[in-house]
């Protein structure tokens, strides 16, 4: 069966307190599509923290002096790296424009995962409401905010659906973002392939596929990155079974983590 | 448009001197599937090693002192750890089970590439053929494997396609491994979104996207890893234009990498 990765077209801006689910649905019957039992739905971080309001305006930021120290070496906004400090367990390596974390959610990425593009002002956009000033954080909780979404579509379908969360990150080593799972809900984050042997009876290597990294990288292809994004992504034919899966599972732990 | 990734099923074993673009598109045609301009065709590495008759049988193998040396630390087979050196720039990290290595590609990877599973002998299987022993290497120049296979399928159907080699990699900081680009012709590896700008007039921060590991990625899911495999997958709806690429597009050049 082919793996298909259906963008869902005309998901209006996200304002805190949307429901998701509810707006993507109507967007899915709107466009002519559908979903199906084991289906998985893809949503961009970006709409999941609208709609729980994690926008900040950067002028009710106090910047710390580790802040104010962490902005001088990163050559970026104090208020902004006293976000990217409280979004963050460990700050690992800071150059001019780039600050790597450790996020609080136990993943290792950029700026703490916070976005300064594609923010729009919560609530109706005053006069002067400098739109420069808004940032947004990360969901609180993404294997939350996935199950919340997953709970209320089966509410609303009665199918059994898997929900994940994505974001674009960069890696050590090689160039580029690529589209990376921060939550989910209703899928496996890996796939154990322990002991299934191969075609010659050997047993694998290759032991834990990182499936959900796999379908985050391909929606978020789809997804595009600018103007012409499309924030919510339908995945049919995903090749294992769904099972209740958490973010935990794709994280690697310090102590085994070689490149740290 | 939907991205879809269709494996090609009944590919035969692949012995070396094999022409791969005519073997996959008898199995594309006895599968009733279609090429079109602007697919991608994607391969795992294994069957284009195999056809370049990248097989080594261990008991070739004559270990160095240094390699004797890395078998011991890393637990492996002095034979296999000689290999590892032969195809590697450098050692980056050795743990019991592990040796993490730039490969003389340009990437990181685990023992360089060189697999275990799934290596058939070369030829006739002979009585006293020990499969054990067979290992595989990495093409020897994955971007010009690629370009030769594009040029003969543009041969034979006149389509306007890309071609792209994957393996499987580990990850720093991240459990799991995912399918990861190491050759391609014919589409770009990375995509510049620099100063497209975002829905608020904003330039983005996220600026080049690895979209060739984001599709190997999802490709990497439909092949699977086991006995099920199907070592080729064919991409469509891929959301840019294709270009020629490489894959030096893809590697983080040392002095800029912050994680080696």
């Amino acid at each position: 069966m082919p793996l298909t990765f259906t963008p869902i077209p005309k998901i209006p801006l996200i304002q805190p307190g949307d429901n998701l689910a509810d707006i993507i649905l109507t967007a899915i019957t709107d466009a002519h599509l559908a979903i199906e039992d084991n289906d998985i739905l893809v949503l961009a971080q970006k709409i999941v923290s609208k709609s729980e309001g994690r926008q900040v305006n950067l002028s009710s930021v106090k910047p710390s002096e580790k802040a104010v120290e962490l902005g001088k070496q990163a050559d970026k906004d104090p208020r902004l790296a006293e976000l990217i400090l409280r979004e963050s367990r460990e700050i690992l390596r800071v150059r001019p424009g780039t600050v790597i974390v450790e996020h609080r959610l136990g993943f290792v990425c950029a700026s703490a995962g916070i976005d300064h593009s594609n923010v729009n002002p919560p609530g109706e956009k005053g006069a002067d409401t400098n739109a420069d000033d808004w940032v947004l954080l990360l969901p609180e909780n993404p294997d939350r905010s996935a199950l919340e979404i997953r709970r209320r579509l089966k509410l609303l379908t009665n199918h059994r659906l898997g929900v994940m969360i994505i974001d674009s990150h960069g890696r050590a080593w090689r160039h580029g973002v690529v589209g990376t799972c921060i939550g989910l809900s209703g899928l496996p984050a890996v796939v154990d392939a322990r002991g299934k042997p191969d075609l010659f009876g050997y047993h694998l290597r290759i032991t834990f596929v990182a499936a959900a990294d796999e379908l985050a990288a391909a929606a978020s292809l789809v997804m595009g990155e600018a103007a012409e994004g499309t924030p919510a992504v339908i995945v049919r034919g995903f090749p294992y079974p769904l099972r209740e899966g958490s973010l935990k599972e794709l994280l690697r732990d310090k102590k085994h983590d070689l490149f740290r």
